[in-house]
């Protein structure tokens, strides 16, 4: 077919890539080398000491200090800094992670938190890993609750220090990065108590190990030893026996202690401080979505060369077996997750830039800051599951070869699992969201945790994103009257994609509302209890929407695109990210009308036409990504299969033209 | 509520352990010792020198014998013998696959190919460890493509001697068990070629290594490396340089070579000796069934433990939170697939009853052997991706303790992933189910291979099953008209849930026969292409057909059980079960009219509903899998957190209680 269209792969690569391209390619380059391809086999002791080997080497590359001021080195990129910390995980997740907590977390508590003096006295030695520093926020009791931890920073004006506590061994502080063995300080998270008010979390700067990385006085901790994955990063536990800070050790932003015991914030709700204090974190988030991106990129980049190349059993030829690709089940099992992982990518750049926006200062308007933790949330948690399904359907599409651990994907899958839960367990920021979406429907959800009814779908950022904002803002809004009738639009109309995705996450926040209603006016139990009945369908309806905007997004960047082929042939993956979304809600389409039954059971086989259309294109996609061998590193995705091959024919080639050949048993018989 | 049914563990425990419980407990006993559970950090090598350990202790304690002959130390148990190996994933994974590569493969294959000779001469040796084995079948060009293997056993009358030889790199035996570091022996299967003739796969006795542990001359091989779990298994590679064996080292039950050169058989027909040699190998695959059961189970019993304890933000009771497992999200994940593993466990106890009969020859018919073989197939698959599934909610139902390796989840799950793919590629055994229910349907497809079309859908059993058996024998019969109207039963009622599961299955059979019709009249690629663009629908069909098993043999079950409060429950959680297959597939029940808009929107509320009910008795559900403190191991599933909790509350009540607990900002505020 000549007319077959071909993409652009550098346009798009450059689409990809986005805004801060430089830096990811650049970063790219930095990680081919075999300087950061960690060994496969080894002790936890082995993969952390290469991991804090490879941290040094990041600082000398200069990658480190990006997203800091330019007086310590930095560029005050924010955008640009997560960019290349995503692309990290090439190299090695437990490097993104172990970095991450270093510079992002520490380095960031004390940026962010802190004020000029903690600045000047910190950042330089949390840049250049001098000072290899945990962040301690999590305690056993209570992960993805942080509002309740119970460590205590009880104020002493006699002595003008701070006097930090761990009450009980449910508040030890646990899963910390760096805290097993590297810290050599950490950023406690603790309850601020000063003149007997408690004025709720607040952060002090703790150093916790001496020279030789001996616990100082009063603190003690436990290794959490060996985990499923990133075993580069040194998890531990902390606790606290009346160690004592200097009042100037808290990071006092946005809480202070006077030397008399005075405290003073510059923002008046202790609600809205926390979220404030919290709302610094996001860039976790934002970085655990396009990490994930990244890995879901590296498996199909994998598995899609593989599949090109690897002949199993023979279908049209009989001497020559069939490519995996060229299966139907095979372009089902990977060119969805190949749709989903673009929609992801076009999701998570448009995260990116709003983030950057935020925190550059070039919009850091309630407002804007509010929807960026909506969508961090949203797309954290799909991306990360996203992530998760697409390795473990990669593996097995490579079959045994995908369980060799030389072929990466196994170690990203194990690595990538926690992603899941750190940062906020994806459950609970679906609620997060679903939340958000409740109160942007209707006034009646804004003020829903008042009541105390909702702490269970509370996390760090909820309450802060109760009191604003519309729906418009998540680029949507929902009629009153929901359609029930079917579309009449084929299939492949983008509108009629667009109606569908759209009418259900609408239809399914405003059913949620109605469900809900009654829980404003019932007592706290009953309330509760009404929640709960609706907690599935409230993260389901969180799900609808964070989909609804993956599809809008790459909607707009397929608009984006110059060339026709190119455009073509995104336009066709785009369509398959949108039938594959309708396909697997078709329940849903059909329950409420919007499909007919003829209509639904076209669903299937238009996919199937999408999947032989964009077979020729499957590596050209792939080769969009823009990593090299040095970052698939995978001996399955070079031409190692195809020359094995190559050989086998030839030798069989001449094997029938030789006179020698034997006979075969079953053809004598006949 | 005083009439809320009980359960009667001890009973719902024997139903799951079946026939073989005793030696399922006896087993058990043995691996609750600190002696078999692995060190959780390590290199390969470490991991693979604790694995072998274990397995020579398994031989000290007479695991090892049980399904040989009693002339060998055995006990002649079949069903024994597998149900003791599966209970070995409770250790550790990477135990029963070595035990199950040097055993059930290597021992297997000289019990099954040799006859007594052979058997006098290794069956000791296998049996005690004292001949390390491996099963050299697999090749780098071909894994569940057995019949195109390359390495060749050219027979030379003149030495009496088969030479065998690696005709090129993709011919490498590859990923053999054993066979990277310990097996001083494999069983080698390559082309018999004898007087100018091939007469295709037989297996040949050949020592590899000397008692040095190095290659004997003409051997060679490649470590498969590190893999993304069962490191306690040395897989590797093997290749053969014109090595010389002994005529006699031919395992000769199914095929000899006279030492004139003269081939002679018991089994006529080339493809029907083949899958003969080939279907002694189904123990792999019903074994890797129950293992999969066993996997789930341990992962469920863990997280539901720790479900029922750990407690995350308040809900109805301001001071205190609520437990994870009364949250509905947190049983919607984990109640439906503790139905699931109750289906896999039953379906599992018909299969290995049917193996059973099978190789202790109660019925050894070929009818038998067929139907075990498409089951073993079929339920294999399901299981197997239903572990993963499992142990993945698992793990994220437990948050960052489940990532920790102390609790095990994960490393289950890292073990078991290959599973998916080994001893046949799930994808393409239930392509072998869905062959098996064509052919059965009608008799067009009974000889669709004849015209080599359908290669793609074949594997070692794949032409043994066509010639045979009707429908009926898999306990089904599909009506030529397709029912259409919706069902007027309410969901619960058990008809109702069998009418769904049922034509579902027979109506994709039905549906799927007459797209395929064409194909014998076809030229082979126009062939091979229809059946490409029906393959996915050849997979959900025989996905459907397998879960339709499950059901009916979860209802058989149920109906066994005597005691009315635990049938009461145990028919809840099959409803659970059949419910959540039919919301699985809604959107298909829904487009074929089985169920109304209206009755559709139902089986969420329905499931719903079910899970409150089930909600008392999850702790009697995982109780009754019969697992220990000692085969769990994992620190979240004992009373640690309770402990902690317990700590907590009493030291805030203590607080609460004194006079100097400070008070809230937020409270001074108002």
């Amino acid at each position: 077919m000549s007319e077959e269209p071909r993409i652009d792969i550098r346009a798009v690569g450059d689409l990809l890539d986005g805004t801060w391209k430089d830096v990811r390619r650049q970063t790219r380059e930095v990680l081919a080398g075999q300087e950061f391809h960690p060994p496969l086999d080894g002790t936890v002791a082995d993969k952390r000491a290469w991991t804090l080997g490879r941290l040094h080497a990041l600082v000398e590359h200069g990658t480190a200090a990006r997203a800091f001021p330019a007086e310590f080195g930095g560029h005050d990129d924010n955008g640009g800094n997560l960019a290349g910390f995503e692309e990290l995980v090439a190299a090695d997740p437990s490097l993104q992670i172990k970095g991450g907590v270093q510079w992002g977390l520490f380095g960031g508590a004390i940026l962010h938190l802190g004020t000029a003096e903690h600045h000047r006295r910190w950042l330089p030695g949390a840049i250049s890993l001098e000072i290899p520093g945990a962040f301690a926020m999590t305690e056993t009791g209570h992960g993805s609750d942080v509002a309740s931890l119970a460590t205590i920073a009880k104020y002493d004006p006699q002595t003008e220090e701070f006097e930090i506590t761990t009450p009980f061994r449910a508040a030890w502080k646990d899963y910390l990065g760096n805290a097993a063995q590297d810290a050599r300080a950490a950023v406690v998270f603790a309850q601020l108590e000063t003149l007997g008010v408690r004025h709720g979390v607040h952060a002090f700067f703790v150093p916790i190990r001496d020279d030789n990385g001996a616990f100082l006085p009063g603190i003690g901790g436990e290794d959490d030893g060996p985990k499923g994955g990133l075993n580069g990063v040194d998890n531990g536990r902390l606790h606290f026996d009346h160690v004592r800070v200097p009042r100037t050790n808290l990071l006092n932003r946005y809480g202070d202690v006077a030397p008399d015991g005075t405290y003073s914030s510059p923002i008046a709700s202790p609600g809205r401080r926390f979220f404030t204090m919290l709302g610094t974190l996001v860039q976790g988030r934002v970085s655990l979505d396009g990490a994930a991106v990244t890995a879901a990129k590296l498996g199909l980049d994998i598995a899609i060369r593989y599949g090109l190349q690897r002949r199993q059993f023979s279908g049209s030829d009989e001497h020559r077996e069939t490519v995996l690709l060229d299966y139907q089940r095979h372009q089902r099992r990977l060119f969805p997750l190949l749709a989903k992982t673009y929609a992801a990518q076009f999701a998570h750049e448009q995260l990116l830039t709003e983030f950057d926006r935020v925190f550059s200062g070039t919009d850091d308007s309630d407002e804007a800051r509010q929807l960026l933790e909506t969508e961090a949330a949203g797309f954290k948690a799909l991306s990360t599951w996203q992530a998760l399904d697409t390795l473990q359907e990669c593996r097995e599409a490579c079959g045994g070869q995908g369980f060799l651990a030389e072929n990466r994907i196994t170690g990203l899958r194990a690595d990538l699992d926690v992603y899941a839960t750190f940062e906020g367990d994806n459950t609970v920021l679906l609620q997060l969201v679903a939340k958000r979406l409740l109160a942007d429907y209707s006034k009646e959800f804004r003020n829903i945790d008042a009541g105390g009814v909702a702490r269970f779908i509370a996390t760090q950022a909820a309450e802060f994103t109760l009191h604003r904002s519309g729906l418009r803002n998540l680029g949507e809004s929902v009629a009153d009257a929901i359609p029930t009738a079917p579309i009449g639009l084929r299939l492949r109309a983008v509108e009629a994609q667009t109606e569908l995705i759209a009418s259900r996450a609408q239809t399914m926040v405003a059913e949620l509302a109605r469900n809900l209603r009654p829980a404003a006016k019932l007592p706290r139990a009953e309330a509760a209890a009404l929640f709960d009945r609706n907690q599935h369908e409230l993260i389901e309806t969180a799900r609808a929407h964070v989909e609804l905007r993956q599809w809008r997004l790459f909607c707009d960047a397929v608009e984006r695109v110059q060339d026709p082929g190119t455009r073509k042939v995104l336009a066709r993956l785009r369509d398959l990210f949108g039938l594959t979304l309708i396909e697997e809600h078709i329940g849903w389409h059909l329950m409420y009308g919007r499909l007919s039954m003829k209509r639904a059971r076209e669903v299937g086989p238009t996919i199937e036409r999408l999947l032989v259309k964009l077979r020729p294109h499957a590596l050209d996609l792939v080769e969009a990504f823009g990593y090299g061998p040095g970052h698939r590193r995978a001996p399955i995705a070079t031409d190692a299969e195809s020359v094995r091959q190559r050989e086998a024919w030839e030798w069989q080639r001449r094997r029938r033209a030789s006179r020698d050949q034997p006979r075969e048993e079953k053809h004598l018989r006949r």
